[in-house]
């Protein structure tokens, strides 16, 4: 089959025009795994790149039913009418199951979905989380291309996707329901750790003493954990998105680490570059030694070895090596 | 130069006999860096495995100060008077500055070092965790098989060692100083949470407010994390190794762990096989991948390039795994 030529130049012009249509596009095309299509988003990227950079990416997480999508709408309007741009992305590796749960359902922002200063793009799909962050990454240049100041990336808290989306975002929000422990609220270990800011959702009605008894816990929590950074204690929050009521203090918290952790941001987008770099070329490297059937067959094997105890790790290990060396000669 | 034969036979022979001179030597080759020693070291493990792996495999971490030596010839000595033997390893792979404060001064294990049903060997030089760690895995299962049924691990808390040695031992067991907080007193984050015991070390005179302190603190940041084992909550106790108190209680509760936990053990142990398995391959698989000059200038070019935003993280990588691609070729 022929490949449909795209001209990239056109297509970047009207992204920095403000055209939604080609942001979609654009999107399209850097998520596309089809392998022709790569120099192209390359291109398309390069050619946005100088006109990114500049919104404020914050990440906001919290496992399913905690009402990520109400709490989006709200915070994304408050922005809006503050007279700012708004693009909603969202990042969900885990894929075949939650696919679909994840601003799957557009109705649940409504107002942010018929907005024209606000864009909302579903889930990339992806095999790879690499693969994924790639594409999230890329899609948040081309909406900075085309204008939106604020680019708020969407996480389903319960995977590694929270590493990856804390690693494209300036800040971390977390949303937790009201209550303490509970397994931490079936959202992973180490989650509430990354959080910049916290904020107990559904704080309405009969919940608040349980509101509280989530403050008082979190709060302890984060007392235990040595500080990030000396300019910035992590706030433990609380509002109901679904009745609007503490949003604003939300996003005076938000507004109020951009200003205070200013030079912070470049530098941490810095790192978050060079740690894509080594990700992404560490997956290329492991994807191509497991990709050497003659690998993978001895890997396989030498795992039952070592776990029945019939030979040593590390010597299983030399000889898994060997078969790579082997299979590079031929 | 021509090398030395080993006689695999007669050196594995006499560590089954429990001699500790041959122990000694077994220890040398298995830590040997010298590449044509391999072979016989892996001979020899496997000679010695069938009689290995009934030991109690204890690790003990610590910031320096803590009293780790003082700790183990305590415990070791109890071990001994109950009619059992014990090997002391360490691990110390932050090597050159610390090499020397571990285990160096035998002194500090008098005790220990002149009675016959004990065995102290000093930290295994290496370049890598992942070779220092097949060293002490190795040296684990020689010193099992020359009959010591209880092995002591020892690391300095302060590096990447915790994680390995958390995955050579099945007791993990914390010593802390009396005092809360303190930016977890120079320990790591995270090796709180490996903990199966914690000791709060020096509760004695002055001490014993702060080690309330510490008690009280410790038990709060592990009733925040869930509970990896629902058969095992993990205690936070107190004692003095100096004076010899408290120490028939930490050594209960280390028995009290094997006594519960016991078919968890060996499943640990082959989730730990499994894990240096898949630990030495990639280490191997990283070295064979920056050893290439090519692919380690790119690298550090497209580190600049990247930090610099004058190139995409992702597209950055693509080009330096071209680069491997093509130094294999040659």
């Amino acid at each position: 089959m022929e490949r449909k030529a795209i001209d990239t130049n056109a297509l970047s012009e009207a992204i920095l025009n403000g055209d939604r249509i080609a942001l979609s596009r654009g999107i399209t095309l850097v998520e596309s795994r089809h392998p022709d299509h790569r120099s192209d988003a390359n291109e398309l990227v390069r050619k946005c790149m100088p006109a990114a950079g500049k919104a404020k990416r914050i990440g906001i997480s919290g496992a399913p039913g905690v009402g990520k999508s109400t709490f989006i709408e709200s915070l994304g309007k408050q922005i809006i009418q503050s007279g700012s741009k708004v693009a909603v992305l969202a990042v969900d590796p885990s894929s075949p199951i939650s696919r679909g749960s994840i601003l799957g359902d557009k109705t649940r922002m409504e107002w942010l979905s018929t907005n024209e200063n606000a864009y909302i793009r579903p889930s990339p799909a992806g095999d790879t989380l690499g693969g994924v962050a790639r594409a999230t990454r890329e899609a948040i240049i081309l909406c900075e291309a085309a204008g939106f100041d604020h680019v708020v990336v969407e996480t389903v808290g319960v995977g590694q996707s929270e590493t990856a989306v804390k690693n494209l975002v300036d800040i971390f929000v977390l949303l937790l329901l009201p209550g303490a422990g509970d397994d931490l609220q079936g959202i992973k270990k180490g989650i509430v750790e990354m959080a910049d800011i916290i904020v107990i959702n559904k704080a309405d009605g009969e919940n608040m003493s349980a509101v509280n008894k989530a403050i008082g816990f979190y709060a302890s929590a984060l007392h235990l954990l040595p500080l990030k950074n000396e300019k910035w204690q992590v706030p433990v929050m609380s509002c109901s998105a679904l009745f609007d009521t503490g949003m604003e203090k939300v996003l005076h918290k938000v507004m109020e680490y951009f200003a205070k952790i200013g030079s912070f941001v470049t530098e941490n987008r810095q790192q978050q570059a060079k740690y894509w770099l080594k990700e992404s070329v560490l997956e290329k490297l492991h994807q191509h030694f497991y990709s050497q059937e003659s690998v993978s067959n001895a890997f396989k094997d030498m795992e039952k070895k070592v776990e029945n105890g019939l030979i040593q790790p590390f010597e299983a290990a030399d000889q898994i090596f060997a078969f790579y060396l082997d299979a590079l000669k031929k």
